[in-house]
């Protein structure tokens, strides 16, 4: 079982002078582990996607950035800062899109500046602390989720879950995975059959291996077959993660949670969505707010083949993610416990 | 326009000693003909999928009867009877799904024992006569199904289908690929979504290079994409073959196609099957009573990648077909016309 306690995907090194993570573009051939030490390292595992999913973003940023002070030579605190700002902007030119890098980078500087009186030595270990409280403040809201999405289900039950939503991309259980490696830890089974995800598989390559190295018994499935298993009779309830909430329920989550969502509904299987109350996007009002990233054909036609596997110049659509109706939600589940429709109200009391 | 006039699939060689098959797990990036002599490599040419669709197993299993039978040492009747009998189990052990293996078999083999009272020699050049004309009757199918299907869309469409159902699994035209085909002939555009089908892509592999060696318009979507491609209101239409048809007018198609008849009920779009009447089954009451093909997990995990995708021990659950239910299918094209629910009593009429 190593899934409880540490987090492997990122961690601080005992000296504080470096970052180890796990390189999840190798997984699952191969387990590697990165040692970062310089901002061009960093930098380069976040833009080459070495360390993914949103809260795992936020969580190496805020290490980088504490260990990127903790070398910094200077006598002043002007010095210091001045050094610091460096990192802070390169790092954040690595993924301009995840707001967790920025929220993360922002929330240490404040610390630095909030300390500016004190000894830069003295400063330099608060900012190991916070990024430290950063990791554990993820660790502590992927367990909340974790406890109150097993109370939705029993022991025994089928899973079926899209894309991956686990301890990789988070920092230890996951948002989607919570309840199923929770569950396990206090004995329970689970039967979980997870999509493969096209096309970049992370159901596949990070959600399979995941859960077969907690031991939770995994079944690996193409995306169009979540029917059959479904009507095999297989499935107690779906769980997925998301990326963004609107104000009515509708959720944005990787290509082709709609479809399972609708498959969920016509066999009568209840379907859930699990996330921070971060990802709830209050400004949007309903799904049609979202705006859908698309992504490069060559996703679809050739990434990871040995050969191109569809005409060369064949026109391709490759949305990276969709909206889920908010009617086809049966619950939402944050840290702060499990809502119900109507979303309208039960997103707008978290935020009263 | 290279889909018309003479099938490139599947054909006999002159002299009725072998079988010549386009081999399809070579599509699109080689095209590369297989001379098939014996029935081991007939067995495995079905069996990996090198000729495949429903319709092109058939007229190839026809083709594969004559040739060995053509091909047996035997002075009596009797002999050379039960020689056909070990090709015929041998051919009919590589797929069980598809009706047209068994259907073809068995046809072939009823023209044998109709004809027992005539010398050997004949009897094989009656078995090559059945053989053409299966593909030719195939061919006269496909025109007719392609020109019922036809009346079903209007210039300017959106169409989804799934998996292929074009000339390489048939003969000319195909099922449902052959009203986009047909109105491409006669001036009519469509817009057409391929699903790529996985894991073994018939969708990118074959579908969508058929359309586009024939100009027509097609967008290639991983199966997950079904869903926002019908959200965004762009199919007006969804065509898909067919393996075997139950008489309540269940259909097992290529594993998804269920999930993407759900998808079209919920988005209010029709859904059509098509196929020949030899791909009903009135012995199969209904689609519980039809076997589906589990095929090797290694064609999720590891097929087509430059390496493993997935862990290398991790379980899949990799069925070949699904069965669709009759409520779901608003009509079913044969090229005797199209069949409306109730099925049990439409498809009871073809057969009276």
């Amino acid at each position: 079982m190593q899934t409880t306690k540490q987090p492997d995907n990122v961690r601080l090194r005992e000296d504080g002078r470096a970052v180890m993570i796990l390189d999840q573009t190798q997984l699952p051939g191969r387990t590697v582990t990165l040692t970062l030490e310089t901002v061009a390292q960093m930098y380069d595992a976040i833009f080459e996607l070495k360390v993914r999913g949103a809260p795992a973003i936020g969580i190496a940023a805020g290490y980088f950035y504490a260990v990127l002070a903790n070398g910094v030579q200077a006598d002043s605190y002007q010095d210091f800062y001045s050094q610091c700002q460096v990192f802070k902007e390169k790092l954040n030119a690595s993924r301009p899109t995840a707001v967790n890098l920025s929220w993360a980078l922002n929330r240490m500087d404040a610390v630095a500046q909030a300390n500016s009186q004190k000894p830069v030595a003295e400063i330099k270990k608060l900012l190991l602390q916070e990024a430290t409280e950063i990791q554990q403040e993820d660790i502590r809201m992927c367990a909340a989720i974790a406890k109150h999405g097993l109370s939705l289900l029993k022991n025994g039950d089928g899973v079926l879950t899209h894309c991956n939503a686990g301890p990789l991309a988070t920092s230890l259980y996951g948002t989607a995975l919570g309840p199923l490696l929770l569950g396990k830890e206090q004995g329970m089974h689970f039967k979980v059959f997870a999509d493969e995800t096209r096309p970049l598989l992370q159901g596949a390559r990070l959600t399979s291996y995941e859960l077969d190295r907690a031991g939770v018994d995994v079944t690996l499935i193409c995306d169009n077959m979540a029917s059959i298993v479904m009507k095999n009779g297989w499935v107690n309830a779906c769980l997925v993660g998301c990326d963004r909430i609107a104000a009515n329920g509708d959720t944005a989550n990787k290509i082709g949670t709609s479809g399972v969502a609708i498959l969920a509904q016509y066999y009568g299987i209840p379907f859930y969505v699990l996330g921070p109350t971060s990802t709830i996007d209050m400004n949007c009002k309903t799904g049609d707010d979202i705006e859908i990233e698309l992504r490069n054909p060559a996703e679809i036609r050739e990434k990871w083949y040995t050969e191109p596997m569809a005409p060369a110049d064949v026109k391709c659509y490759n949305p990276a993610f969709d909206v889920t109706h908010h009617d086809l939600i049966d619950g939402i589940v944050t840290e702060h416990g499990i809502l119900r429709p109507p979303y309208t109200q039960s997103l707008a009391t978290l935020f009263k």
